[in-house]
């Protein structure tokens, strides 16, 4: 059904969860359809009403409740591999209480980060002697650390998600429409191997100061400046995101004043990943430069989020977190300036941190892209 | 940003809510982006890890949390007809301990169905003195009783995916995979109007005969019976689901007979539509049909389940379910008869209550459709 390499999903990684799990002091993990369950198992579970569960205890045998009409999904998942008793309840049952009757006494659960409140809560009144905790308190330290077939995974995301970027100026053109040149960029994205759009943002001129502005009917004008941040999820689940900054014409001169600004930030931040340094110094390289040359408060958002199974995961890169760097961390560089009601610029990489220090894995040229 | 009409997303909807908060003891409602969000709101807001959630109290002014980057989109979402108070939280705040501060000591609250776990358990934390509940306890009764503006976005929905319908048999040859025939319905459903593209399941042969079933490599044969339940969400938020049966050729003759027997429970079901029957009424009337021709144990899932803004929500036609049906309850009524191994049907429509009874909202052909 899915495409899996067994590199990327390996067997061995539920022993792992098991371990983490008895190690943060968790009677059991419990796992719903989302990025948690997918990364433990390798089965992208549909989300559904449904209940789909994992339960990984510390001590003794792990099993996955299923609908039965889920069963012949489950059975040909990659987590058919992992001799997980697979636990079919029928339309009638309440699978909750089978959970519970199974599980038998927990004093701590850890739950999927994406588990939705209708089965938390349900959770929490069959096992009322447990502490609910997030599954990512556990999971972080392995999700984090990406190994060499995720960062070949996220490698293949970025040269997907770069393809895109460099057919833009194609389909960027004073007079046509926010949404029209979108519709083109959500297609490409497709057609470079994505299963799925996750985002598409064209924010010209005014509509660039706002970070997270996704697509209107305005009309691109010349002279103006376009954030183009885009991407999307690859079929064996790995994510990409990259933004470049396009402008038809002329640019202004005021902007390409911070645009050049904003290009040294990116690059500081980037030479400053090596393990050990706390995220927080790679938000905060991004910005005295920033800050130096007098944009610091236009400079509204963190400097990036790590990317796996989702786009937005561990570790953020901002100020507060102190998590070192470690070889495997994957996360976005993207500082921005953004100038309310005239125009803005932001410039994102994906950067892997190694041995040797931060390797990106977007490789579009960072100059303003005149077109 | 997004399409919206003042009858399908009414202002008078937050009130609504709010009385039905306090009428069911429940200090708050939190909702965070999903379903329930949108249906009191308007307000189709990203996902995301970053905090975005309505504070709806039964006594008190109303607040949204937003993150400052999506304080544009709110702006621009029909949340901003409300008379809500945004509050913009900034990157290094703790929105879930402003949320606290701002609503005060309560011993009750009802959550999102679908917040996620991350956002639930750090709230419970922030509020430690408040029981959690689900808030489809409060907003089922409303989000049940679709409004007429609602049942014609479904009746629309309804009408572009029998388009798609209409088309699947010049997609479906001998020869062909499921998976190519699947392309073609998926880029037909977009075509047709929808915003996403839910689910597309091609159930060939032996492949009919589970359910959830999606899609594989596996060529279509001559003879062969397939099964096609496809949907997606319309831009307004509604959601489509139908299935049909299609062979190429002549049929098994077993199938023809059951198909017979599950073309008559489906009517069976819809004929026994009306105010007043519980939900799992209609599921016994499609299930006695079916047992009384022999073929109950086939028959391997509920009737049917809710449609609007989510593709399965509530009523759930099931025994158990002793909801009596309400004018403007709508509904899927899909019986079905599986042979594992061998081959399987599906019959699937949309119905409304109306006070007259129920009202099919896909219109095409039940017979089998010989391609």
């Amino acid at each position: 059904m899915t495409t899996v390499s067994s590199d990327l999903y390996p067997v061995t990684r539920l022993a792992a969860a098991r371990e983490a799990t008895g190690a943060a002091g968790l009677d059991a993990l419990l796992l719903t359809p989302g990025p948690d369950l997918r990364y433990v198992t390798g089965y992208d579970a549909l989300p559904l009403e449904r209940l789909t569960c994992l339960v990984l205890p510390a001590e003794g045998e792990a099993f996955m409740m299923v609908p039965r009409l889920e069963l012949p999904a489950a059975e040909h998942s990659p987590a058919s591999r992992l001799g997980v008793e697979f636990v079919p309840w029928d339309e009638t049952d309440d699978p909750y209480a089978l959970v519970a009757a199974r599980l038998g006494a927990t004093r701590r659960v850890g739950l999927a980060d994406r588990m939705w409140a209708m089965q938390s809560l349900r959770l929490r009144d069959a096992l009322p002697g447990a502490e609910q905790m997030l599954a990512g308190t556990v999971l972080r330290g392995l999700r984090m650390r990406k190994s060499p077939a995720e960062v070949a995974a996220l490698r293949g995301a970025g040269a997907a998600i770069d393809a895109v970027h460099a057919q833009v100026p194609e389909f960027l053109r004073a007079g046509r429409t926010e949404r029209e040149i979108g519709k083109d960029i959500a297609d490409a994205i497709i057609a470079a191997g994505h299963a799925t759009v996750d985002f598409v943002i064209v924010g010209s001129g005014p509509n660039g100061a706002s970070p997270h502005h996704d697509l209107s009917d305005r009309v691109v004008r010349e002279g103006e400046p376009v954030v183009v941040d885009i991407g999307g999820q690859m079929p064996d689940g790995y994510c990409s995101d990259s933004t470049r900054v396009y402008v038809v014409g002329e640019p202004p001169a005021e902007f390409v004043k911070y645009y050049d600004v904003l290009q040294r930030a990116q690059q500081a931040a980037c030479d400053a990943v090596r393990p050990g340094v706390p995220c927080e110094d790679i938000d905060a390289a991004a910005r005295e430069v920033i800050a130096a040359e007098g944009y610091g408060e236009y400079f509204i958002h963190r400097t990036g989020h790590g990317i796996g199974l989702e786009v937005h995961e561990e570790p953020y890169i901002i100020e507060g977190n102190t998590e070192p760097l470690a070889p495997g961390f994957a996360f976005s560089v993207e500082p921005g300036i953004y100038l309310p009601g005239t125009h803005g610029a932001r410039i994102e990489d994906i950067v892997v941190c190694t041995e040797e220090g931060g390797e990106r894995l977007n490789h579009r040229p960072r100059e303003l892209v005149v077109v």
